[in-house]
């Protein structure tokens, strides 16, 4: 067994789900909405299924659903991406091994940030990368130019930006991205940006790729999910898009890990990106509803809770809501004495781990929430 | 860009596929049914993405897949396997990234048959492995004692099998396959076993997996396939089958390569196995009667079949039929001139190619079968 493999925990998503299921408990852990996602594209994924081919797609995606992810990201974003810069993948993890293993040669430095999804550390040990991770932290999580600075060195040869930040639920502000973007060029290093959450953003912020920034255009590889975007996250869509050279190395990559994708959902969320666009005022209007109730009861029942700016996420401060425990413990006692799973967020940090925020996931009914907000107020 | 996926031409399937639908072609290129697959199992699909759920499924794959597939291999072959050797991946190509890069490290030797699998090279490669290739040739395609003596050593970590084998389209007899079990335990090797065709093998023949020969059920690996059990090879839905330390270390890889799998298309696969088993004896009739009818219709033309046991595949002999083109020029002047993709097998040799045979899809309908024979009749 190689030593990345060896003695894994199984991931903190896993081991809450499988406690929420076994105690019978509200899931607040793993980022999945509660709702069965947009009626009119399931509706199409079934259709294609009767009526359309079962068997191998082209390598890279359909071409329907290659054009549909370009004007996507013209329309909802400003970029100006070509369909022969979109690989589709069996979701965004498998985007994420494509670039990790396609990219990276052994002894190339990775710049990373804490907190981290993760897929990306074992990933990155495992394509022969040197992980060298910066540290953010609550309430802000914020990076700046001295952080960037003990970072990066003449063998950076890649970063990797997830914004909208799960678990933080911050937006990477425009300096930041900027300041970030001046260390890409002046190391020459590729940018692997996870952009999952791009279409969950609130109070009318808009996403920013990391690619839209001067002389990010030809070396970063954007990372989405038609799983987030539609709020089906079974689903297993996802897209990377990059200029043309890294595109090449992607699709080389893609092609040996999953070759190909289900034909059916692709044209589904070919048809919903085309067709159902609405979706992408409505769904984050409704998330971000979900959000304020949540806050709201929980700041009631006397919990501090840290802005969310996008994802499914919102944070708890646990030692500014005068609780001792830190955060595994916490989240322990609260998915088997209160019956809400959540994640702790150290279960985020690679190193020197941030202990006393749990994260919460808002994606759920109105009635779900409450009666979560019921149940922590007996966990004060 | 790491070296194993620069510069790397697209596939062989991709290239004549491509070639195929540009030109209007007949494809028998590519292996896929050109049928719809089974409509119940289709509809159970359709039906779960309306009815079940769209979110996350547990990584490992829902558990009445991991039940059904348990009970398909012991009524279909004979194992006893507990759902919990079971992995739901991505497709089989998942599986087999899964299996390399969860079980070589830097250094291991791993022994190979050619003809081989494209996928299987670039990945070992990339996990840090050394390859060992047995070259087989037509028109047994078979290896001995002494080919695995050249090709075991003391370094030697794992061997891949694909039985029944694509392109050649044998089932390695019960003989080589306890020669191979005697190389794999006296050496302490795994064996990553391909066995996506195992359904499809005709005139009466059983696959055996190597699993089943004693000393091997603890270090095999078996994969199969959804797509190829059902002849939907779109949906991408493959199984690992192993002993539980080989699938902690398989699973803990599959985490981070795609999580998990579509949850409609693993309730419908899982429904399948179940309550579509006539599915199993009718599919491999109709395709045994395809390949005769192809067999036949070839034979007539002048051309040399080789025998095919199982694949959806059947090559002929060029040098046998009296053409003098290499197979790579041959199926090129078929698809441009005739109208008919072919494969051609040097594809599949990483080193000392046989040149003189091409590889026919016989997973159609009579109407292309006819239409392919007539057009091939003109090439000769
Ligand atoms: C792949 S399971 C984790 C899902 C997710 O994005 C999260 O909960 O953070
Ligand atoms: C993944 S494309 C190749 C499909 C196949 O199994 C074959 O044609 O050999």
């Amino acid at each position: 067994v190689h030593p990345v493999f060896e003695n894994l925990p199984t991931t903190i998503f896993e081991e809450m789900s499988g406690l929420a299921r076994e105690l019978g408990a509200i899931n607040l852990g793993q980022g999945f909405p509660d709702d069965a996602g947009p009626e009119p594209v399931r509706a199409r994924a079934a259709e294609a299924l009767m009526t359309g081919s079962n068997q191998y797609p082209p390598m890279r995606g359909l071409p329907e659903l290659r054009r549909a992810v370009a004007q996507h990201y013209r329309l909802s974003q400003g970029l100006d991406l070509d369909e022969s810069e979109i690989t589709v993948t069996s979701g965004a993890t498998e985007a994420l091994a494509a670039a990790f293993f396609s990219l990276i040669s052994p002894g190339d430095e990775v710049v990373l940030f804490q907190p981290l999804y993760d897929a990306y550390l074992p990933l990155i040990r495992r394509a022969g990368g040197v992980p060298r991770l910066v540290r953010l932290e609550p309430p802000h999580w914020r990076f700046d130019r001295a952080m960037l600075e003990a970072a990066f060195t003449p063998r950076t040869r890649m970063v990797v930006l997830n914004s909208p930040l799960n678990p933080a639920g911050t937006v990477v502000p425009d300096e930041d991205l900027a300041l970030l973007a001046e260390f890409c060029v002046a190391h020459d290093a590729i940018a692997v940006c996870d952009e999952v959450w791009e279409a969950v953003t609130f109070d009318g912020r808009r996403h920013r790729s990391l690619m839209d920034l001067p002389g990010m255009r030809e070396r970063t590889v954007k990372i989405g999910s038609a799983g987030k975007l539609f709020g089906m996250t079974g689903w297993k869509v996802g897209f990377l898009c990059a200029a043309p050279p890294l595109t090449r190395a992607l699709a080389a990559a893609h092609q040996f890990l999953t070759f190909t994708t289900p034909p059916n959902l692709q044209a589904a969320v070919a048809w919903g990106l085309d067709h159902h666009r609405d979706w992408f005022t409505a769904m984050p209007a409704g998330l971000q509803a979900s959000r304020d109730r949540l806050s709201a009861g929980l700041v009631a029942a006397g919990f501090a809770v840290l802005p969310s700016a996008g994802t499914y996420f919102l944070n708890i401060d646990l030692r500014a809501s005068g609780l001792t425990l830190n955060d595994r413990d916490f989240c322990l006692r609260l998915v088997r004495e209160h019956g809400v799973a959540a994640i702790p967020v150290s279960a985020f940090y690679a190193e020197t781990p941030v202990q006393h925020i749990a994260r919460l996931c808002f994606a759920k009914s109105d009635q779900t929430l409450d009666e979560a907000v019921a149940r922590m107020a007996r966990a004060r």
